[in-house]
C-alpha cells in the first residue's frame, strides 16, 4: 500500500488529547498569579521550557535537536531525499503576563505534525524541521522577533551586542550564551535558501475576523506592513487661568486633534487590511493649571497595500498643516519604522486553501495584522501561515484562548499540506 | 499744613529708582542659569530673600519685624489711633524657573508704599503692616498659598504636619521651624478680622488683558472660583494591529473628544471670566503598538460666576455620557476642587478706582483668573487688588516682566488708597 493510498482510507491525523496535555504542559512554565504566563527571553520560564521543548523533541520526534546561535530551538528529521527542508513552527516566549497560545499552539502543533507523520510511517522527500524561535514578542530587551531575524541577517548583531535587560540590566549576548546561542557565530550560521525550503507557521488570529464569522481556518494573505513616526507638537506653556482661550496654543488639543483625525482617515477607507492607532501620547509639562505646551505621540498604520499608506500619510500632512495653522502651533514629524507588507507565498497559500477544503472545512482569506517570524523567512523560503481563531479576539492577555477543536483542525490541515508540498517540491 | 493740604500741593510718591533697585536685588535670591528664579520654599534662595527682606524692613520703613508661626513675615508700623491694621503685600517666593515680579512687585511696592509714607512724615491712623506670605505658589510640598491659608484657618494643619518636600523627602513642619515659624503654634495665633482692617495686594496681571488695551491698572473685581475634576475613562487595552477599527474602545480618542469638548464648550461661552484646561493627561499603556486601555486626565475650570461652572458642567454630563456611548468606554468622575469665586470689597474697590482717577490714570475693572493670597484675607479684612499689566501676557518663566513705570503707577495709586482708607475707616 503507497503512503498515497493509505492517506485516502485513513487520513493521517493529530491527536487532540496529546496537543491539549502538551498546551498545557508548556503553560506551566512562567504561569502567574492572574492565570497569565511570563516567560520573556532568558527567565527561568524561558529557560525551563526550553529543556521541556528539548526533551520532549528526543523523546518524541527526533534524536537531532540542535540550538542555533540566536538561541532558536531547532528538531529535525531526515528525508528520503536531498531536498531542502519543509520546517514547521513559530515561538515559545511570551509577553509579560500573556497567554497560553500565542507562540505556543504553533510550536506545539509543528511538534504534533511532525511526531503523527512520524508514527503513521509516513516517509516523506523532505527532511522535516520544528523550530521555536527566541523571543519573538517585545521583551525587556526591547527587540521582538529576535531569533528569526538574527538568524536570517535581518538583524544587525551589534545592535544585538549593545542591548540590555531593562530590569535587570543583563547583557543580551549573555542572555543568549546562557540560553546555548553565542551572537558571534551568527555570521557562520545565517541561514539561506539552501537551509529552508517551506516555512509553516501555525498562529492564533489574535483579532475577531474568524471568531466574528464563526470559521476555524484562515490562510494568511499578506503580513501587514507596519509604518510609525514620532510626532512631537509644539505649543506654548501657559497659566491655565490667566491664558484666554483665544490666547492659548494648547499642544494637547492640537494632539487630541490629530489622533481623531488618524481614525477618521483609516476608518474612512473602510478596509479590513488597515488600522491606525495613537499608542503613546505624552503630555508637558501635564500639570492640572498649565496650558500643555508639548506632546509627544506615534501614530502607528497598518496596512498590506502600500498605496494606502501613501493616502493616509497624504492626509495625515493636509490635517497637521490645517492644526498648525489653526492653533500657531509646530508640529515636528520623524519616520521611526516603514516595515513593507510582506506577502505569503502563492503555492504554499494554494495548498493550505486545497488541504482545508479536502478536510471539509471552509476558510477565511486574511492579512495578518500583526508582524511573525514568517516575515522573516519569507526571504529565504516558501512561507504560509494559518490562523486559528482567537476567542473574544483577546490575545497578549490570560483570557487569550483557542477552542482545541480549532486546533486540531488546523493540525490535520498542516498534515495535509506537509504531505502535498512534500510531493509537490523537488 | 495739614496733610490734606500738603497732599494736594505735592502728592506722596514712590520713588522709582527704589522699586527697581529692590526688584533687582530681590531677583539675585534664585537666579538659575536660564535667567529664572528658583526660589520655593525652605530653599537656599528663599532663606537669602527672606533675612534681605527682614533686614530691608528693619533699615528703612520699621523696627517691629516678626515672623508668625506660618513663617510669615511681617514688618509694622504703629497707628495714632487703636484702629485695626491696614495691611500691604504678596508673597516673594516663585515657582520653579519663574520670574522676576509675580508676589515681589506685591511685596516690594507694599514696602515702598509704608517707607514713602513714613518719610513723608504722614501721621496714619491706622497701623500700616507689610507682609510677606510663606509659599504662595505651587511648591515640593505640594501645598500653594501655604502662609494665608494656615494662619488664617483655612488650611489642616494635620496636612502641613503630613507634607514632605517631594524630592528632599524634608518634612514641612521642619522646613517652618527652619524659617522662624512653628507649626504646633498656629492655632494660638490665626488671624481674625480684629487684626486687619484692609488688605491690599499688588500683583502682576499674569493674563493679556492689560497688554492689549495698553492699560497700565487694572482693579481686580472678583477672584475666580477654581472647578478641577479628576476623569478617568476605561476603554479596552488591546493589540494595535489585529483589532479592527470598529472593535476599539480606545481610551485617549475618548480623551481626546473630551478635551476638545471642555474648549468648545468654554469658547462658546464668549466670557472673559471664564476659562477651561485639560493640563494632565496620562495614557496607559502608553504604548505605540498597544490602544489606549485606560486614560487619567484633570479638567480644571475657572470662572467667577458659579452659573457658568453650572451650565458648563451640564453641557460636559452630556458630552461624557454621548462618547461613554459611542465608544462603549466607561467614564469615572471626581471633583477634587471646587473652590466658589471671591468677590473684592466694594469700598476697596471703589477707593482704588478713585484713586486711578485721581492720578489721572484710566483703569480696568478685571477678574483674578488666578488665585492669590488675597483669596484667604477676605474671610477677614476688606480686601482688594491692584493688577499691572505682564508684557506679552507671560509669567511663571523666565520672561516674565513689568515695566517699571507701571509699577510706579501702581504704587502712587496704593499711596493715595492707603490715605483715603486711613482717613474713611474707623
Amino acid at each position: 500500500m503507497t503512503n498515497e493510498l493509505s492517506r485516502k482510507i485513513s487520513p493521517i491525523t493529530v491527536n487532540e488529547e496529546r496537543i491539549a496535555g502538551r498546551l498545557n504542559q508548556l503553560a506551566q512554565y512562567g504561569i502567574n498569579d492572574h492565570g497569565g504566563i511570563d516567560r520573556s527571553l532568558g527567565s527561568r520560564a524561558d529557560m525551563d521550557a526550553r529543556a521541556w521543548l528539548k526533551d520532549l523533541w528526543k523523546r518524541e520526534v527526533a534524536a537531532d535537536v540542535s540550538t542555533d546561535p540566536a538561541a532558536n530551538l531547532w528538531a529535525e528529521r531526515e528525508g528520503s531525499e536531498p531536498l531542502k527542508p519543509i520546517v514547521l513552527g513559530s515561538h515559545h516566549d511570551a509577553v509579560a503576563n500573556g497567554g497560553k497560545y500565542d507562540g505556543a499552539v504553533g510550536v506545539l502543533l509543528a511538534t504534533e505534525v511532525v511526531q503523527a507523520l512520524k508514527e503513521s510511517g509516513y516517509a516523506h522527500r523532505h527532511p522535516l524541521k520544528i523550530v521555536s524561535f527566541s523571543a519573538e514578542e517585545p521583551n525587556p530587551y526591547n527587540i521582538s522577533t529576535l531569533g528569526s531575524r538574527l538568524i536570517t541577517g535581518a538583524l544587525d548583531s551589534k545592535q544585538v551586542s549593545e542591548a540590555i535587560h531593562l530590569q535587570t540590566g543583563e547583557k543580551l549576548s549573555e542572555t543568549l550564551k546562557k540560553l546555548g546561542g553565542d551572537v558571534t557565530k551568527i555570521s557562520e550560521h545565517l541561514l539561506n535558501s539552501e537551509d529552508m525550503g517551506v516555512f509553516l507557521e501555525c498562529h492564533i488570529e489574535q483579532g475577531r475576523n474568524l471568531i466574528d464569522h464563526g470559521i476555524s481556518l484562515a490562510v494568511v494573505s499578506t503580513i501587514t506592513g507596519i509604518y510609525r513616526e514620532e510626532v512631537t507638537i509644539y505649543g506654548e506653556a501657559n497659566h491655565a487661568g490667566t491664558t484666554m482661550m483665544k490666547n492659548r496654543h494648547d499642544a494637547l488639543l492640537a494632539g487630541a486633534e490629530l489622533s481623531l483625525a488618524v481614525e477618521k482617515i483609516v476608518v474612512a477607507l473602510k478596509r479590513r487590511d488597515t488600522v491606525g492607532t495613537v499608542g503613546h501620547f505624552a503630555v508637558s509639562p501635564n500639570s492640572a493649571n498649565i496650558i500643555p505646551g508639548e506632546v509627544h505621540l506615534i501614530i502607528e498604520v497598518r496596512t498590506s497595500d502600500g498605496h494606502v499608506l501613501n493616502e493616509i500619510l497624504h492626509q495625515m500632512n493636509q490635517k497637521c498643516a490645517e492644526i498648525e495653522n489653526k492653533r500657531q502651533v509646530h508640529i515636528k514629524r520623524k519616520v521611526i519604522l516603514n516595515q513593507k507588507a510582506v506577502p505569503m507565498d502563492p503555492l504554499v497559500r494554494k495548498t493550505l486553501q486545497q488541504s482545508i477544503k479536502e478536510c471539509n472545512e471552509t476558510y477565511l482569506d486574511l492579512p495578518s495584522m500583526a508582524g511573525h517570524d514568517s516575515v522573516h523567512m519569507v526571504p529565504i523560503a516558501r512561507t504560509g501561515m494559518l490562523f486559528v481563531p482567537s476567542i473574544g479576539g483577546k490575545s497578549h492577555c490570560p483570557e487569550e484562548e483557542t477552542k482545541i477543536e480549532d486546533i486540531v483542525k488546523a493540525g490535520n490541515v498542516l498534515i495535509r499540506t506537509v504531505m502535498a508540498l512534500d510531493k509537490e517540491l523537488d
